[in-house]
């Protein structure tokens, strides 16, 4: 079957701009004109058990409200604000009432934390795999959406959070550790590491994407170019120079690794950097950013808790490039496929 | 596992109304103001592989039609027009590049053709069933949302197009019957039979939602209550009459079964008055009139070249009745469960 960047790239070629449509394919949400000052967002994301998620390593609540989390992360990409969610479900004929009800209950106590209505959606049963798809509408001020377009050779890269952290608990899930298990295991001798273990699979678990963030950098229109991170860093700053027609430049030294992925390093056997550079599903944000603008994208920072770190620079020409002891090397986007 | 509806009512009860809510979960969309003169529209509709279809019967090029063809008679059923589509799938690895390119080959044509732009949307792998989430977002004048729940003592009860056509195809797919070889027939000895297999099969598979009259009949102001019939007519016009406090009565020799159903009713086995008061997924819509409407809505339907046939009226009290050769009796909503 044809990958899932060659069905988005064959449906793109093929909606053609229409009327109201300020942004369609391609980004992290679309942009509607309403006639308002305001513009419409719409996004929705696809969790398929199996793919994106393991029934038997998923508590239900987590996975309801991670299910809407990825969603509104992509609002928040766009420098919007969240207002309103759907959600479809397809739920297997197997599946408990206690499931079902903690399923939905993660997501309306998420959606309630963040302002964020629940208006809709559909639910069937399933033959075998449980799917959701979370759709979100949000708003921003009209023609202000923060694309993947924009960054200019200059700009600085910034991060949010620690990398690396949600690629490594997925590897510890697979390796079998459990969430549950996790937790009875913390007043045992092995605090630090049983802590990070928790704190990594958390990470996957339960993202916490930065939505007031997200927001306000939209707002404040300090960022050329904005993109959640999903696929992994190298693939989705890709996507921004791609869109961007520009190069990147990214320092290894530079990167923001969390702590817990550098404490576990050993037992992961995998390098700290290659979990902070291709792991996916971390929902921090990246962004681009004008010399002139360092100044309040520190305050903002500062001002609403969220920690940053520039990684790197635009440049002109195209491609990735990772510097590491002052040497440049080419970076292959390599995104972890999803492969569970 | 609860069922559908069960799992509805528990989320509306805890969707609590919300600024820029006009209309949330519980119709056949939710209605949510901008801020313009428009109010937004926005509905999901989940479709199934082994619930809602299987692939082994349904040609790709219709599936893909039918999956944003039920969508927008969401929005039409609200008396709105659809303007946005997006569309989350999850594809079984095994599914062959052909299959995926008429897939989305038959949504984009049904979008084009309806002036919908398909605008995002998201794609994943399966492990093993197909699973199409389509969402559409639309408009209708601020506060002329067609509800379902406005229908009062005395309006009359119409549904376009003739009915039990897609139950009956259906059960043909079950026994066997398929669309393609049934067009190789169509020469042979049997022509009437074999062009009303077609028919029914045609009504299942490529559902023909009113778009233009369900908007029409919105933007008249013609309607006290609007739903399309997607899970049969007892079921459906039970939602009516339940949101809008009142009760119905239903004329069994009134009813626009269709010529096609009457003519396989032997084959089928089933009763014709059954199909069409019991089948789902016909996509006709089914609305209440004013008495003092009735010369407009005539006009209307005339204009538009849409049959519509007066089943019945609205009554005081609650609960539905079907009157047959004069008596009256309770009519049970039983309509058809996804049952595949």
């Amino acid at each position: 079957m044809p990958n899932e960047l060659e069905i988005i790239a064959r449906l793109r070629a093929r909606a053609h701009a229409t009327d109201g449509v300020r942004v369609g394919i391609g980004d992290d949400a679309a942009v509607l004109q309403t006639g308002g000052g305001r513009d419409l967002l719409a996004c929705s994301d696809l969790m398929t058990e199996g793919v994106h998620f393991r029934r038997e390593w998923s508590p239900p609540r987590l996975l309801g409200r991670k299910a809407l989390a990825v969603t509104l992360s992509d609002i928040a990409a766009m420098g919007g604000v969240a207002r309103y969610a759907m959600m479809s479900v397809a739920l297997p004929r197997a599946l408990s009432a206690a499931f079902i009800e903690a399923l939905f209950d993660g997501m309306l106590a998420y959606a309630e934390t963040n302002g964020v209505a629940i208006i809709g959606g559909d639910t069937s049963s399933s033959m075998d795999s449980l799917f959701i798809d979370t759709i979100a509408l949000g708003e921003c001020d009209a023609g202000r959406a923060v694309r993947r377009n924009g960054a200019r050779a200059g700009d600085v890269i910034y991060v949010t959070g620690a990398l690396g952290g949600a690629a490594s608990g997925l590897l510890l899930l697979e390796h079998g550790y459990r969430f549950a298990d996790n937790l009875n295991d913390a007043t045992n001798d092995e605090d630090a590491r049983s802590r990070a273990r928790t704190q990594v699979m958390l990470k996957h678990l339960m993202p916490g994407p930065h939505l007031a963030f997200g927001r306000a950098i939209g707002e404040h229109g300090l960022a050329t170019a904005m993109i959640d991170l999903s696929d992994g860093l190298s693939t989705d700053l890709a996507h921004v120079v791609d869109e961007s027609h520009c190069g990147a430049i990214v320092r290894a030294e530079a990167l923001p690794i969390a702590g817990a992925v550098r404490l576990l390093a050993g037992e992961l056997k995998t390098e700290p950097l290659r979990l902070a550079l291709h792991g996916g599903e971390e929902y921090e944000l990246l962004f681009t950013v004008r010399p002139e603008h360092h100044a309040r994208i520190a305050e903002l920072s500062s001002e609403l808790n969220v920690p940053i770190t520039a990684i790197g620079e635009i440049i002109t020409g195209s491609g990735l490039q990772l510097e590491r002891n002052g040497a440049p090397d080419v970076l292959k986007p390599s995104g972890y496929e999803h492969h569970i």
